[in-house]
């Protein structure tokens, strides 16, 4: 028997923590961006603090038997069956330097598995919103829509996406990483989040990230598969919150094993 | 004697060319994304030279005597004093992967050597518009305002930002350039022309780029400098229309010569 799909009261309850969490995320973007003469990390720094305490707050007010987990604060309550993985701003260089390709990561797991994701993008006014049995719904300014993974049946032909040609920089999976991005038709770099959208869009085939943490990765995988694609961890493994933090995303499930078999030789 | 600033009347009808341009390269973004199987070259095309041939037809009706140089038609009295330089999309992955990071770059050259350009950036309407005389104008939704780079004396303190790890592959410089990216503090890959425009304003300190088009580099130029910041080749020459499109773009003009020494080995 499948799971029960995502109660819709956590789906609004999700999309109101992504509007609230856009207010205080823009009010720091571009702040003092040419006044500092040294890379200043506080601008980045202070907006995480407000939002994801705004964003507890309101959590604990509706829901006070949830469990909380965010990167700027300790957990709360991280043995709840269901718990709130909050990440303000993914894309720290993209805030920092005054691009807008930085998002807003808010996952709601149960029994430690990822149940419903959203990745907002404050500046884009992008979302994609992906929960257990609903497709994922994507809202750009021209309108929402329910969003599908491409077809992409040979690596040959997939377009893939990772953040930086230095992932698994001095692993043993690094060679593999190398023949994966040759493997395929086209390599972008950077993205973050964002690479993830874009797969549950139709726009990419294949990311491939190392070394993520647990909020960073928990909202995507809802995003994903509610588009019709795979998420799993570098030896195609089902994500869970305990996961080491190596992802593939997938739009075809094609892709699954000749990736997994270029990646780890 | 300073050569005289570039007349108002160009910087308004490069605007209208860009303005222009947005109704065009939207109407086709994220055209089909997820319905062709095949990776499909067909909506950037049709965008390119829908644009292309609008705004060639704005310039011939205004300045029937200026010449014109674009990616998709021959060029047209590529002798004339005035030149204006087209690239519709500056990009191209971006807007084949449905990312807004692409954009629409417009030039206008005096014998030669850049006297306007114009980033702009058409999903996230945001505008760079650099002009020989007058300060960068940068347009975000929030407003308009003047920009100015970011000082920043030493390389280690440099962000940079270059489209690949793979530039100038197989040439002697690789092995320069590796170095120069080891020698910031951070560097970002991708970004296209949006790399320059965070120079112009402040938050990336050093671009270099490989193998560039006149049209690709032509409108940075005014941007970047008139924000305060100086482009040039990588051998530290002056950017004319002429130049090879290996280009480095810097914020601080103290980070000239360890650049290029970096560079150059």
């Amino acid at each position: 028997m499948a799971a029960p799909p995502c109660p819709l009261e956590f789906i609004t309850f999700a999309e109101q923590l992504a509007d609230r969490a856009r207010l205080s995320v823009l009010e720091h973007f571009r702040d003092d961006l040419a006044v500092d003469e040294k890379s200043d990390l506080t601008p980045v720094t202070a907006a995480d603090r407000e939002t994801e305490s705004a964003l507890r707050g309101l959590i604990q007010d509706t829901y006070p038997e949830h469990g909380i987990l965010g990167e700027e604060y300790p957990a709360l309550n991280p043995d709840a069956e269901l718990l709130w993985v909050l990440d303000p701003i993914d894309g720290t260089k993209s805030f920092i330097t005054g691009s807008p390709m930085f998002g807003t990561l808010i996952a709601l797991a149960e029994g430690g598995r990822p149940l419903l994701g959203i990745i907002d993008m404050p500046v884009l006014d992008e979302r994609w919103v992906g929960a257990r049995g609903f497709p994922t719904r994507f809202h750009e300014r021209r309108g929402t829509r329910s969003v599908a993974t491409r077809p992409c049946a040979d690596l040959s032909d997939a377009y893939l996406r990772t953040m930086t040609p230095d992932a698994f920089d001095g692993e043993a999976r690094h060679v593999g990483f190398q023949n994966l991005l040759r493997g395929t038709r086209m390599t972008l770099y950077g993205g973050d989040c964002y690479s993830f959208g874009q797969v549950a869009s139709g726009g990419i085939d294949i990311v491939v990230e190392n070394g993520l943490a647990t909020y960073d990765f928990a909202a995507l995988v809802p995003v994903v598969e509610g588009a019709g694609g795979l998420m799993v961890d570098c030896d195609g493994r089902e994500i869970t919150l305990d996961s080491a933090g190596d992802v593939l995303a997938l739009g075809d499930r094609q892709l699954l094993d000749p990736a997994l078999r270029l990646l780890n030789n």
